[in-house]
């Protein structure tokens, strides 16, 4: 005897939260559509070629010849890849408790899992606009409702965030969280001062919201510089750092770190579900970052991002009508360009594909709308002859575009 | 102005899914306190000898000088590893749609996953009695009320498992998934016979229940031979299986899969939220296994196991009293033991530590009780030598307890 409501249908199985993840995010419509002939300046891919083949190789070599038993058998993640990113946030300035350091399989694995702790349906995050598209895709897929906060030249206008959380209150609701990337911005480059971080914090203290703190790009300053982390200013019981090795090491070994208060990690711990990154590829990047080795790799990208945002500064200014702006990063992967009216990204992109180049139109990087005259040029991933060659055509493009206007 | 009712309190930001998976699971108290002069026999992890430490050294270097890009970069999980799990399936029968194969960072990832899609608090699985402690472990932590049917010579009982579905179904209830381990089952080392997958497929479809097929221990087969995966009988439409590269290359790789239905898969992809398995490590896999490589390695460690297997089966039937009852499994990793009445594992335990070797108590493998004198022992991971010595002292361990009392 079978129950008259038992279901023959599997959908009829699934969890309510199963079907609170639907939402579809409407932004993505305008990526740039390459072909083989395009000179990619779109996308910040590290650049292959700084890749450290040799010592991974060596390192794997090494590491599985060590301990083959605590890096291939059933094993919990490297404990001194914890200790590794203990140290070098102790040497920021965090008291850091190596309890509440989680290692991730990219940071974007944060990204996807803190709203499925943080949300209910329809909940509010602040994001900057523009802020890194992915970050947007995962909070909009997972039903968040978003509020944008615009970046100026010193990235997040703090002035502005303090209104929408006066409004949020005054509407007797409030943002779950505050997404920004106070380092060397994506996508626009910019720094946030140390002013307006302490304000920041400050605000998030007071109308107690939680501050997502994407570090991806804390590294890779031209000068070796370290800007503070939120983690260091007061209010840092608010913040949730995230970290990467993406940048520093190589993307494809989806590494990255989180750090932030026991609640928060306990409940992204739980979520994560995959019993902690593997012990074979955590031992591989404590394993090569050793000794000091990462240090000294970071001062060689830093030098070599440096000179290629350099090359393509100095393509810019010879190629580009003087009407565009352009930023002036000191750091991370990209150029921010602002298109004069008459020359909106998204007509600019069809006409730049056709010379053979592309970028991210600026519009990627809005939730709300926004971005119409911006975009996004990636220095990391071309080699320097390609980056001069790639500007050249996009200035050619320009220049046609506004000939057949 | 704030509004009255804006938390302070971090706790007042998470989403109510945050407080859905904290629930205790109280069977683990009985896990084997082990020490540096005990012979493990308790856990299954794989023989360290075993592991093609040479051909992985290979593989990374090959890999790394194949296209770097494709591999340390930004990119998507290895194809060619989806297209080797895809080949892998038909080789058995199954008509397989590669879109609804799912890698996953080892197969317990989707242990852990499951349940957050499946189950509203205290739905119910149907678990086996005894099963793999580490998936009642993630049933009930993410709030599952657990139904055991036992599990017999012949691995799950399907005629108790009947009565479970019809009893439930009595209530106006039902179970969200059945998780079983058909072949060389962990712990009892049991094979289902086709007659009772095609009979417990045939209750799944009826009753409207998914099966998890766990088939950890598909391709360690004494022989050689591959069961019947539920995927190729009818109703497999309400299988969702599992298969690991854990027991075949090397659990640190933490590289498994999934293979169901849309509808799951779909959501599965959504909270796994890691933009799928990494790229180095995935074709690491697909680089290490191609060219038949991995079959050969299967069939060298078949011999391998089953060598170790015999070794286990002579030694106990020297050193074991004649009413210790155990298991002749034709694969996998585990002896299971039946005590006789006088000998508790739960008293067994201690004596054995004290003469220095240990085994997983039946109890843990059972969610509402039973096993009081039941043990599952590894040969899977010891040295013959140390299975010699281990099976030796654990022998005297029970004459000694016996003589005790």
């Amino acid at each position: 005897m079978i129950s008259a409501n038992s279901p023959r249908d599997l959908d009829a199985l699934f969890a309510r939260r199963a079907f609170e993840f639907d939402h579809a995010n409407p932004i993505l419509a305008d990526l740039p559509k390459e072909n083989n002939e395009t000179i990619s300046l779109a996308y910040g891919d590290a650049d292959p070629r700084l890749f450290p083949i040799k010592e991974l190789i060596a390192s794997v070599g090494g590491l599985l010849h060590e301990n083959t038993d605590a890096v291939l058998n059933y094993a919990p993640s490297d404990r001194a890849l914890t200790e590794l990113v203990a140290t070098r946030l102790q040497r920021r300035g965090v008291a850091v408790d190596p309890q509440n350091i989680l290692i991730t399989y990219g940071s974007s694995q944060i990204l996807g899992l803190l709203p499925q702790i943080m949300l209910n349906q329809g909940d509010i995050v602040i994001v900057e606009g523009p802020t890194f598209l992915g970050g947007i895709e995962y909070f909009v897929t997972q039903g968040a409702t978003i509020e944008t906060v615009p970046v100026g030249t010193q990235g997040m206008d703090i002035d502005a965030l303090e209104e929408t959380l006066k409004r949020l209150a005054g509407r007797g609701t409030q943002a779950k969280f505050i997404y920004t990337i106070p380092t060397h911005h994506n996508p626009t480059g910019t720094m946030m001062p140390l002013e307006n971080r302490k304000r920041l914090l400050a605000l998030a203290s007071t109308y107690g919201v939680l501050v997502l703190e994407d570090d991806a790009y804390g590294d890779l300053d031209f000068r070796g510089e370290m800007a503070a982390s939120l983690l260091t200013l007061p209010g840092s019981e608010w913040v949730l750092h995230i970290g990467t090795f993406s940048k520093i090491l190589a993307p494809g070994v989806r590494m990255a770190w989180a750090y932030g208060p026991t609640a928060v990690m306990q409940r992204l711990r739980k979520f994560k579900s995959d019993q902690g990154a593997g012990p074979f590829i955590t031992r591989l990047v404590s394993f090569i970052a050793q000794d000091g080795w990462l240090d000294n790799h970071i001062r060689y990208l830093n030098a070599e991002y440096a000179h290629k945002y350099e090359v393509m500064r100095d393509a810019m200014a010879t190629h580009f009508p003087v009407d565009v702006q352009v930023s002036t990063p000191g750091g991370g992967f990209f150029v921010y360009g602002y298109l004069p009216q008459d020359m909106p990204a998204r007509a600019l992109i069809d006409v730049a594909i056709a010379h053979g180049v592309s970028f991210l139109p600026g519009t990627v990087g809005y939730a709300n709308g926004g971005g119409t005259h911006e975009m996004r040029l990636a220095f990391s991933f071309q080699s320097e002859a390609n980056i001069v060659d790639g500007i050249a055509r996009l200035g050619k493009a320009m220049h046609a575009y506004r000939a057949q206007q």
